[in-house]
């Protein structure tokens, strides 16, 4: 694996590739866990070439969010990369490399937010569409990958794809958990013990919504149910854990992410939550599959 | 030259062409003049491929501009082409495949708000960054083609090139001239034949302000002018012609685009102007060479 530490020097490798490659990008934050190495695989099964990049985007981050504590984790997750060979492109790109002074052209999807993640993180998605479309520019990939754990972010870059003829194939990877059911985040390492073992509260309320979901689309008189009906039912697990303070749970669409208040079984929904669990916020989901 | 008027079949065409081509793109709203084609003349000196788009893009009008009453001259520009025989191919997209029901990414150079041409067409520039952004995404070339009689158009879309890292080479072309000066545009067949004669001030006004500041360069005292002794020499021009109603002037940085109140011999400036003659807006442009 070749790992780059500036654009200038990552450009002349890229120029190097043969356009008759396949080429992959499996864009990251660092602090990589077995969800981001998931995805690198999935590429490496997809492409000739995979390029990974580790770059803890400022403009993703609210004022009050944590991007100075970010985990960073560079030597090990290099260790990581190599020990899993599915990369063959390392780029640490540096901040002043991304930004560079004057910088000010963002790309921006519009109309989501009233949005649930949207609304919580204002200006996140702007943040994300716009780095992505430099890393986009940067690599040049045929396949992009991303894990369904952002489902939103999921949505919101296959909309920019498509709404700006992106000629990149966007691939979403499964979320992968812990064997306790919590889903792999950089930001589980935030959590305290007990915060961690309170954590697993969040997949099993989505799975006792998951639950509840199957038993209305199998029977044969219901057509749909309400979003409140799935949402109070999260809501009874969680309580279970009074520290476990709900950001939002939003029955979104499967194709847009719109919030809905009727959920047909022929269409499905996507369930996504946001909560803050000591000082750390965590973010979960679960598709419902439709008839 | 290949004729496509849908996007899907413009694909399939584009993907045929191998990626060891050069492939060159000369973005137009049509109603081609000599400007445009001496823009598609220098991408095939330079290019082996050369791609042009006609597309009236409605997102970069204003609510108050012209979209519906530009000038659209499909078979005229078709039959100009082909017998320029520097395009290969020419895509005329619909409206509906450029922005589809839902659309909504936006590509947007921000902080030129208080540029005169960005203030004086609110919206306009998002509007062409987007298309611009969608075009080359479309068309994917290594280099695309501009001309210089846009001069804020030709700043904007290389600061979106370099903030975003999208890998085409920007070329701008000189702006073309009538025999009296009247710079090239599609919007001068909106002139009647008095206003036509008329409009002919312009390029007399800029080239006054040209010889002033060819006058203040060859002194060896004088190190910069003040941008307002260049607006007041426009002026004394423009106001031979009463019925010319001036929009601004503007005496911009050639680096950014900026507004410049002192220009140093150095540095040189783009002086732009816009203007009202009768119902149409006409624009036009100098640059102040530096020493």
């Amino acid at each position: 694996m070749r790992v780059c530490r500036s654009l200038a020097e990552f450009q002349i490798l890229r120029k190097a590739i043969p356009p008759v490659k396949n080429v992959g990008l499996v864009p990251t934050m660092g602090a990589l866990h077995r969800g981001h190495l998931s995805l690198m695989e999935l590429a490496k099964s997809q492409c000739d070439i995979v390029i990974s990049t580790i770059f803890v985007n400022p403009t993703q981050f609210g004022p009050n969010e944590d991007l100075s504590k970010y985990p960073r984790q560079e030597i090990e997750d290099i260790k990581k990369l190599e020990q899993s060979k599915h990369v063959d492109y390392l780029l640490l790109p540096t901040v002043e490399d991304v930004y560079p002074k004057g910088f000010s052209t963002f790309v921006n999807v519009e109309g989501i937010d009233e949005q649930k993640e949207a609304k919580s993180r204002p200006g996140h998605f702007r943040g994300v569409t716009t780095v992505v479309s430099k890393l986009f520019n940067m690599t040049q990939p045929q396949k992009a990958y991303f894990g369904a754990k952002d489902a939103m972010q999921c949505i919101v870059i296959k909309k920019m794809v498509r709404d700006l003829n992106i000629p990149i194939e966007i691939v979403i990877g499964q979320t992968l958990r812990e064997p306790d059911g919590l889903a792999m985040s950089s930001r589980n390492v935030y959590l305290s013990e007990q915060d961690r073992k309170i954590s697993t509260i969040l997949y099993k309320s989505l799975s006792a919504a998951e639950q509840l979901w199957n038993l209305g689309k199998g029977s044969h008189c219901e057509v749909h149910t309400s979003a409140s009906n799935l949402v109070q039912e999260i809501l009874k697990v969680l309580s279970q854990e009074p520290s476990v303070l709900v950001d939002y749970i939003s029955v979104g669409s499967r194709a847009d992410g719109s919030e809905l208040s009727i959920v047909d079984y022929h269409e499905g929904a996507i369930i996504s939550l946001a909560v803050k669990l000591g000082t750390t916020r965590l973010i979960d989901n679960i598709e419902l599959l439709p008839k």
